[in-house]
């Protein structure tokens, strides 16, 4: 997996070694600008992946073959033997601070801070932000459906249309984190200790010469799991026959767990299939949607009484269909000078947005009667702790004084030290428990899908200033 | 691998297993319903991923442990020990026929036919879904981006934005074969056998003190792969730069590659970049644009006269941004009878294009002077090989008799034969170029972005009226 990165960080960790400054102590942190979909805030996900590869980093004889076969424009070899050697013994040990899986984060907060050689920083830079970027998006998404199904019931069906077969697993995975209740996905329930769930499809009850024989035979086969799809040929039909199978069930001393309706307004055939069941005595039955849902189909279907019980959501959810990528960035923010002094690094933009904030970062989060109220992004190297201004990145008008309230907490937690992992990961489903109270210290009015309150961050004063000391200092530069 | 699939696939398998239906014989289809990214046309890819996993398809005692633990809703086993035995035996007896990668394919076509056991068909559907959807969606999109750049230079670059970390490989292994011509992952370059291009980031030049010593120390290490990254700070100054750095270079004997432009406003800035390099002897030296392109972008782009020699697309890409997935499906066609006689089989819907075609399809492609000029989609078994005319499956009043060519191709290609491979994949460099063969047959009216001609695809007349018929009998069968 060391070759799970673009060959700019191999041709930069070159240029370092070369340079002799391969060994120079670095500070990168790995953000987003905005959160997706108009969301009010982001659920942090996929360290448990990072820690993993970062753990395992090691390139392999059969990398440095490959590598020591790449040319450059003269037709000789990009690296040297002696690079290439050194790749061979190169293990990781950076420090990794992060916020722990489940966080809720806000644009600008590191997720991930690394400290350590700028080679490997610099190495590790692209798989971090492929394993982070993904698993947030789909978190964040899984939250949005959750919120939307009022926190209940929501199952995961996406692999067939996900991108590629861990897009489908880590989708999965975070999918759970984020608030769903299960996956049909087999292999994400074996690998990640999710809950799997699935009853048939049409070509099963296609596969008979009736509709009632299929459900029957199904029921005969499987009696404790059974959810009938019945819109196979006519939907209110396929209800009619699924209550005589149920009831042919009951006969037998089981329990049908529902029908699912795959098709058609969800609205009408729920209201209808409910009062079916309903006046057939099936009142426990519950009643299974899919097609193409998403957290607003969701919410219109609430709104319109739609009797629905379990959502079974694919494609909207598992590529994040309506914004399929977190544009996470790795920056650098800071390099020790000979003198082992930090030397504090920004990236200009003409866009303010996309000028870097230096130092060596941390964000506090601020709680007021158990509700987060402000987060406070500061350079731990330059802090007063009793500061209580944050001010707006993007905009230095507009500051906030936090009250004097005591209660706070520092989202980034040590990771690995001298690369040696020092942080006892949580299981999965206490991942998920933590999203869940992390989203209880949000105010409703930042969860809300149209137009969220913008929950404020800022920099600590202290930052803002070195960052506008900085800022000037270079575009003076160039004058 | 086995697990990677849904769980109501192997509920369903074992329905049959119980009900002793599992050897029957079936005939299931893959095809998709609409073009992506209202497209003309759509290149099909994964079938190599999809031929690794069926020939390693096979339960470990890991996964059958895993299976036996699963419990229904009174807490007993979902399934019992005869069936997770038969599992662990199971191996892979299907025909597979399929159209070639790099093939252009088109809604209701069958991209892949699998003829076996109802169990194993089964079993197999989401997998294939999965590797297949996805690849031909991105293959799809890069050939759009190889036809906005007029087929030359474009490079991916997607691996930090990318869903998962196959999300990264997939997407750039059907990159690179729907037009792309390196990727910046190398683990992808070393794994399929593709270029691979990378020479440095923003945060080498912040590493540095001063922009030109951070090009200087760059051509120093590596002079033979020296495209300098120009907007770090500011980019007219940084094309300055990278001009000093250039002449440097030359005296040393090596040439500047380029510069890299990776913000603001592309259009204006490579035409001032190229007058910059031309007029200090850089007429050479390639001009390589990134920052969220996609095929409109670079059309746009190209109209404005941009300067621009190499396109480096990421996020749009691999994730194929403005529609992250194929919807493709995969539809029970037929099933053998106890006499050994297929019975046809359809999905009926409110939606005309959700009804699935009944047979043993195969699509025949009819050629004109060397462009494509209709498809009809046939079934095997019932066909008139003198048939001419072929029907709209949407809108039976339109049909289209075929001119007196006799030049055509029958789309799908034999597989696998009972299990075993005999397919000889081409290399992924064969399938690149089949994918231009394949472009060069579209009339360029099928090729455009807005609004492109709807190439003609047709159901034989049999297979229309027996599709009609099946379709009468069952909505009949229900009054």
């Amino acid at each position: 997996m060391a070759l799970l990165t673009d060959l700019y960080q191999l041709t930069m960790a070159y240029g370092y070694w070369k340079a002799g400054r391969h060994n120079d102590q670095a500070v990168f942190h790995l953000f987003f600008r905005k959160n997706p979909f108009s969301s009010g805030y982001t659920i942090a996900c996929g360290l448990e992946y990072a820690i993993d590869y970062l753990k395992n980093l090691s390139f392999t004889q059969q990398d440095v073959d490959y590598l020591a076969g790449l040319n450059g424009n003269d037709g000789k070899a990009l690296f040297e033997k002696g690079f290439l050697d050194y790749l061979k013994e190169l293990r990781f040990t950076c420090d990794i601070d992060a916020v722990p899986e489940g966080t809720v984060v806000f644009p600008q907060q590191p997720l991930v801070r690394v400290t350590g050689s700028l080679i490997e920083a610099q190495l590790i830079e692209t798989p971090l932000l492929n394993m982070i970027n993904f698993q947030s998006l789909i978190a964040t998404k899984a939250s949005r459906m959750y919120l939307a199904a009022e926190g209940k019931n929501v199952l995961e069906f996406g692999l067939r249309r996900a991108q590629g077969i861990d897009g489908s697993l880590a989708a999965s995975r975070a999918a759970y984190i984020g608030g769903c209740d299960a996956t049909s996905n087999v292999l994400a329930g074996r690998l990640f200790d999710i809950p799997v769930k699935g009853t048939h499809a049409h070509s099963w009850v296609m596969s008979f010469d009736d509709e009632l024989e299929a459900f029957n035979a199904y029921a005969e086969a499987m009696p404790n799991n059974c959810i009938f799809l019945v819109d196979t040929y006519d939907t209110t039909e396929g209800v009619k026959k699924a209550i005589e199978a149920g009831k042919i069930l009951r006969k037998k001393g089981y329990e049908m767990l529902g029908i699912r309706l795959d098709s058609g307004d969800l609205a009408y055939l729920s209201i209808k299939a409910r009062k079916l069941l309903d006046d057939a005595g099936f009142e426990n039955a519950q009643i299974v949607a899919s097609n193409d849902l998403d957290e607003h189909i969701i919410s219109s279907l609430k709104a319109q009484d739609a009797k629905i019980d379990v959502w079974g959501i694919g494609t909207k959810l598992v590529t994040s269909y309506d914004q399929p990528a977190l544009g996470g960035v790795y920056k650098l923010a800071a390099l020790k000078d000979e003198n082992g002094n930090w030397k504090y690094k920004i990236k200009l933009s003409e866009q303010a947005i996309k000028i870097s904030n230096p130092g060596i970062l941390q964000t506090r989060r601020f709680f007021e009667n158990g509700l987060a109220v402000a987060d406070m992004i500061f350079d731990q190297e330059n802090f007063d702790s009793q500061s209580m201004i944050i001010i707006d990145p993007l905009d230095g008008t507009r500051q906030k004084k936090i009250g004097d309230t005591t209660s706070f907490r520092d989202l980034l937690v040590p990771i690995f030290r001298k690369g040696k992992l020092i942080y006892q990961m949580p299981n999965i489903k206490e991942t998920k428990k933590f999203v869940i109270s992390e989203l209880d210290t949000l105010h409703r009015s930042i969860k809300r899908f149209t137009n969220p309150h913008q929950y404020p961050v800022g920099l600590d004063k202290k930052l803002y200033d070195l960052k506008t000391e900085l800022i000037l200092n270079l575009r003076h530069l160039k004058d």
